[in-house]
């Protein structure tokens, strides 16, 4: 069996970004609550015309020219994301068909004629199903090329806890045979149960409700058979079609955070329960770095530590804390504050965990996004500072809410920095425009009408509103 | 490599239908129109409490139970939908709760606990994709298990063309390594091309238009600043939450039937071709049997007949159709319309296709599941009439709107009936509840409140409606 993995990446991140020094000071909360608590910095907004589909397209783009790569020889574009632009056609063939036609010049004008396209959904763990899922699929032919897309937004309420945490953007990862950046193992452990940690359910609201709320305010007579009558006359579609329920859809999701960190914690720990039953060893000894699915920057260093005090209980590291901290007193939870903020943890993250934070602190939650920017921001803060990754084990610590985590292990492949050149991330992120809390608050209400920066990337030109038999379909360019 | 296909298959098909006849009087247009034109008779209706979870809940109940499988055995439980009743946790995990929780005095409370689970999406092709996914996953592996369900539910507007095409309900495979009844081969034929044929988008509403449009016709005060404060009065969460935006979900599809037709026509020929460049041979001369996805019953013979045309003139066997109808014209559709009403197709059609077309004629659209139920009327109609399938080829041709064709082939098992004598489709059939218009109606709309009918099936027993941090949270039971 050749080795496969990762062989090239891309991204996109939006162009804008709300400071959180500026949002904590309109919230009135201390920004150091965020920054030290949470590892927060800014948070990438989308602009009026950009969505997972446009992200998408983008770090296709990219994938594509940066690497050279001939579309025609891509057999697979799949893809996580739980911003899906539509009930029924996937968000991803939105993407390739906006790359589909930007390259036509170059490529032909069917360059994925023959190829398999389809989205995952599973919150913010379905790319990584979807990773797993093109590895044993290039691994069953031969020169096979696949494109895994992670692209998502993620949105909570202004004045929300939640508000902090949002962030956009995608990760396109090319998986190969003999990969030139990363290779990724055989095992993958697996921890799942079904929750309502955190969902996005449709809203259901009865129409005649609806209409007797608003009127009952007014002065309008809103007697048994006038709303009857209001509703069949309104001039609205809203109004007019369907039957007497209305489904809203909303981006900002149902979740409860307290509940949905300790389902992430259960669910990663039966993960790597199950995955250290299939090596007979240990995940946390194999791996010299570790990436996490970052719904902030810190939750990663804050939610594994239980495991790394079980780990170092195992392996007889503990007693090197003791002699830090003391032993376990009565008060364990006292104890465990001492032991997290020990020098010895303090140094398992730094070495471990830190440099897969960086990207997060700048750019916000990306969901399905966020454990490959993780990857890319420790590999890149790796070849910034010259650390030689050749040969070295990535822990990969995945979860998606209602809920799964998979874990797996991938081993760099001696020369990854040669293919990371073009996915300067750090960079990127230093070339974007800040923006207000007052036009954020306007993107996010969607009150904003014309693109706040224009760009040359790839986005939503418009959708279709006029023709019956299409209405609502979108147009990239 | 071990031979990997499917090893058991089971189906749920709600117990609620309308007979075509009672609607085409009620919509006062011919039945034969229906019946003799489309191959319609039937079609499925969910009862209040059933939706895309609870046909795969109940679909993979049945496969577990009939087929003493341990679901602690069980690897993957992948599903296709377009019918997602959320946009972030997938619909497969509500199935696989509510079966984890019936299951759990015989195999234990977590007996899913280390099972990957996920949705994919791509309209109607979405569980041909799992199922890929699974056989490569299952071919990976020693002894592996999936499962593939597909289930959804087909809704279009009432006194819409695609309201007599409506269906629902869901199937369930089990892929393992020597399969009982089917092999699948590894060849795949694709096509793919990004086109607005079908969709499910979301409606974007202004909530002040919204307002205004329902004042208007009012006797109340609609000036200016009077509507905001109405809204901001009005005692609903719909005029309350959010931004101005209100984003609106439909089920009931934007499509255009005739363009839709020709992209599955397209699609299904590019994906031949594909196929056949692997192979170089041909699907049709290969395929002793055709499964196709099935928006009606009769769209398998219809959509194919071109492909046929062009196969019979490769072999050779255009002579055939020339005895029998004489030689092309110069008007080409006429001749056409004699060639697919000839003896030769009508041979071809009654051999190959007519047996997988019977469930169809009697559920109406299942999306996703259409294919599988194809497949499933096939081999039990041959079960039930003795032929013998020992060995043949059946030539599987599915498509999604939006749109992708998959094209592949599997290969008959010896002893195919023995793990079928449990999915018994058409007995189940005749053992549902005919409802009428009236009924049919007000379960369309939403207004019928309490189900219709009791059974012991797993069924959504309600939707959490108090508490803030998991409202819209579905139970199932």
């Amino acid at each position: 069996m050749p080795e496969v993995g990762i062989d090239a990446i891309s991204f996109y991140v939006p162009s804008l970004y709300v400071h959180l020094q500026d949002l904590a000071e309109h919230r009135d909360i201390p920004f150091e609550k965020l920054s030290r608590g949470l590892g927060l910095e800014k948070m990438a907004i989308p602009d009026v015309n950009e969505d997972a589909a446009s992200f998408a397209a983008n770090a296709l783009f990219s994938l594509i020219e940066d690497n050279n790569i001939d579309p025609n020889q891509i057999g697979r574009v799949y893809m996580g994301t739980e911003s899906a632009v539509d009930g029924s056609k996937p968000t991803a063939t939105y993407a390739v068909q906006a790359v589909e036609t930007k390259l036509a010049g170059k490529w032909g004008e069917r360059s994925f004629k023959n190829c398999d396209i389809v989205d995952l959904t599973f919150a913010c763990v379905g790319a990584v199903d979807a990773m797993q899922n093109c590895i044993d699929w290039v691994k069953a032919g031969t020169k096979r090329k696949a494109v895994v897309i992670a692209s998502d937004l993620s949105k909570y309420d202004l004045n929300s806890t939640g508000e902090y945490t949002q962030g956009a953007g995608a990760v396109a990862v090319l998986i190969s045979e003999s990969p030139s950046i990363i290779s990724i193992g055989d095992t993958w452990g697996i921890g799942s149960n079904s929750v309502g940690d955190f969902f996005k359910p449709r809203r259901f609201y009865n129409k005649r409700e609806l209409a007797l709320a608003l009127l009952k305010q007014s002065n309008a007579d809103y007697s048994e058979g006038k709303i009857d009558s209001l509703i069949e006359e309104a001039d609205s579609e809203f109004w007019q079609d369907g039957g007497e329920i209305i489904e809203v859809f909303r981006e900002e999701p149902v979740f409860d955070g307290q509940y949905s960190n300790q389902c992430y914690s259960d669910r990663i720990t039966e993960a790597l329960e199950h995955f250290n039953e299939q090596i007979s060893g240990s995940f946390l000894t194999e791996s010299d770095y570790l990436v996490f699915h970052l719904p902030y920057a810190y939750h990663g260093r804050r939610i594994i530590f239980r495991n790394w005090l079980d780990w170092i209980t195992s392996n007889g590291q503990i007693d090197n804390l003791i002699s830090e901290i003391g032993p376990e007193t009565e008060d364990r939870k006292s104890w465990e504050r001492a032991a997290i903020k020990s020098e010895m943890y303090r140094q398992f993250v730094n070495k471990k965990i830190e440099m897969g934070e960086r990207a997060s602190s700048r750019i916000g939650n990306m969901y399905t996004a966020s454990i490959f920017m993780s990857f890319l921001s420790l590999v890149r803060s790796c070849m910034e500072n010259d650390i030689d990754l050749d040969g070295k084990n990535i822990g990969f610590i995945s979860y998606g809410s209602g809920s799964k985590s998979k874990v797996f292990e991938g081993k760099m492949v001696s020369g990854w920095e040669r293919k990371l050149a073009s996915a300067d991330i750090f960079d990127n992120l230093h070339r974007r425009i800040a923006i207000d809390v007052n036009l954020y608050e306007k993107l996010h209400r969607g009150v904003q009408e014309a693109p706040t920066h224009s760009n040359s990337s790839i986005v939503l030109q418009g959708i279709e509103t006029e023709n019956k038999n299409s209405k609502g379909l979108r147009r990239y360019s």
